[in-house]
């Protein structure tokens, strides 16, 4: 169970409705669904008879026979495999399904309270919406806006004429200039968004800099992990598509622009002016330079098995009289 | 253009006054360059009449013949493909020009303005120079001494006895110890110099901590990039040059020094006590262990090479009866 | 010597001080070492008569043997080296006998003086143990508890029911949230700590995400680089292991397990999930993905030793008439 000191569980919720929370279908309940209830959420190997679990990947299968959980979102394939205590909740999508059911028992019962912390530094001509709270040490500065039901989080910095969406989440000591941000983005703490790129004319007199004119935009339902940097364009924007997830220590040069649900994992670069679009389904990459994910590992397979033939051609000659 | 929330135009520049800035000769223009107007700047696909662009790179021949750019920064080489319309602007170095131009167009006409915030912790015994903009929730420590016309951005954090010299610009929540900076440097939001470097003496019985008695000492005219860190030296000083560069996220160990006008991009990590000097000019560095540039692109294709040869002979295998 | 505006030296030790602190023999001082002072610590190049310096490695061999240091830890293999003016102080470990005389040469005279800055921010039901420095700006949330001696420097968040240690101190803007700390625990500026991890249900219809329910537990004697991120659980517990040390720029994932004293280099990253427990003495890893390092090594001769020969090749052919 969660920590009840950083957790606010709002409930148990009936079988009944954890079953259309996560779409799913019923198996092997024989009482009422509406009078069940499942009062948290757990892993396989550590949920017990009120806990929701779920298996989508055939690697815990073993676990997923010996579980203790009452309940597991499963999908049909694996249906069968399901203990003889646990009820199952059959879906196409188990992950998914536990997401939401968690989402609905830790985060459903929390109502915003506007809260607007008298040790916040806020700039008269800005704009706060309605229902917002920001945390003692934040500052908004002059003719920012924020939308309706923000968090400003503790020592945040929103710069001049920012502009923010409802219901988005401006994390800890983070910082943002010169950008434009949508609705329901989730920014981590000390995450540093519109700063000026990377740009200058090299001469051998000195460099000049560049002024870097464009601006972020960040679409709605991103989220961009904690002390990563996204540099405003250098005339053009910098631009996130909309419900793009970017991790941790993450850098996006001037100009790059990433399509709708890029997924960009911890201390991954983006160079400046790349633009992340549609794949083929499936496709990967690897490697430096980047090429297609199987000529790479094909590639360190070469390597290895040539440094193993090295090693024994040696050996051989070493073993001659 | 760009949005007029975030930047500041100055107003129009005369032709004249542009070659001047530029460093170009004229060419194409039949009327007055000191009556001729440039009120903007602006990529060669963006430009329009009023527009100055630049092209420095044959890559972008095609967008240069195309331009509706009234006016454009470009070299000797290049001078006989502009387009009709436009006036070209002849320089050995038009991306300098270019940056210069827009210099004066976007940051020339923003008088500074002493502004020190009463919500900034200034502690009574440090010394700050005329003409500083210092924001909502920065703190000065004791001792310290911040350079005329310096911008401390909100709440950035100057420690005990540190020293910046005139016109640097600290950025949000970028946090200074233990280091002395010069004059004109620019460190991004959430920086941190000064902070004890990863020394400590192994044991079994624990790991035993080396106090890091050295400083940071950061030269004039250097840029500094977001969340990038600093350690102070162990013992010797941590030194960057004058002039040099350093992107977003970048690690410079204890005790490393770089030579005037280094370039060290995004993400770099460089370990302590390591050196960099002049290379020769053009040469370049790569791969894991680093080598010659050339020497590593070399490998690369090697390795491809073989990886497709083994590929054919696999299919050759395959296909025999 | 170090400069006296960042670092406050506590006086003098006699010659039998240092050879106690240090767990060293005197060797070739024929005075009564109780009255021989040693008044600072440097390197073997710039130590004078007044000063220890150390000699552990036998790259150094040349620079001990002209070193004008007074006095020289050194081991036992090496002692017959030591220049003619030198007290040599043998040990089996120079370096953390180094280390400790310089920690109770520049550290040891400095006694905690409480020192809670009215410029903090301290919800009313936080708790404050005895002798804590509160920074200004620094804010310390709802039933947080923080220990005694603890030094919680300007602009940093601890938040709400966050439990820290004795003595550890949290660096400037540092954000610890969802987590609990231990004792004597170094957390440097910028570190963030307790973010929601990086888990998403993906779905066609848009990413799902996963309320991450665990913690991050500290534990004891650790210390966290300048920027580093730690996430917290998923579901379990993300721990740090006593007495590891992690430098800055560090990405650690959701549920990573360090074991006791781990050693994380700058900008390393561990993925969710990964546990890092002991391996056998020394043994290393390197390359992409990660392999036995000498194996690594042995694949990277083995690709320049192939590139070289079809260089050759080229070369034999070109040569042909």
């Amino acid at each position: 169970m969660a920590d009840p000191r950083f957790f606010t569980r709002s409930g148990p919720l009936s079988l009944a409705q954890v079953a259309e929370i996560a779409e799913a279908e019923i198996v092997g309940c024989e009482r009422d669904p509406s009078h069940v209830m499942i009062s948290d959420v757990a892993p396989l190997d550590s949920a017990g008879p009120g806990d929701l679990s779920f298996i989508d990947n055939r690697k815990y299968v073993e676990a997923f026979t010996k579980t203790n959980a009452g309940f597991v979102l499963v999908n049909t394939a694996l249906v069968d495999r399901a203990p003889e205590g646990a009820v199952s909740l059959v879906t196409k999508a188990p992950y998914r399904g536990f997401a939401l059911v968690s989402q609905a028992l830790y985060e459903g019962g929390q109502p915003q309270q506007s809260e607007i912390s008298d040790a916040a530094h806020i700039d008269a001509s800005a704009t706060i919406g309605e229902g917002c709270q920001i945390g003692p040490g934040a500052v908004i500065q002059a003719g920012a806006r924020v939308g309706a039901g923000c968090v400003i989080e503790p020592n945040a910095v929103i710069g001049k004429n920012v502009e923010i969406g409802e219901n988005t989440v401006v994390g800890a000591t983070a910082s943002l200039t010169h950008c434009v941000v949508g609705a329901r983005v989730l920014i981590h703490p000390g995450a540093r968004i519109g700063q000026r790129g990377f740009g200058f004319a090299m001469d051998p007199r000195g460099f000049v800099k560049v002024p870097q004119l464009g601006r972020v935009i960040i679409e709605d339902d991103v989220e961009i992990g904690a002390n990563s940097t996204i540099d405003r364009g250098a005339g053009p924007d910098t631009v996130i598509g909309a419900g793009s997830m970017i991790d941790n220590l993450v850098q996006l040069g001037h100009n790059v622009r990433l399509g709708k649900g890029c997924v960009v994992v911890a201390q991954a670069g983006i160079a400046g002016s790349t633009q992340l679009r549609d794949v083929d389904a499936g496709s990967g990459v690897g490697g430096s330079p980047a090429m297609d994910q199987r000529t790479w590992l094909r590639q360190m397979a070469m390597l290895a098995k040539l440094t193993e033939m090295e090693k024994a051609r040696k050996r051989g000659e070493e073993e001659k009289p």
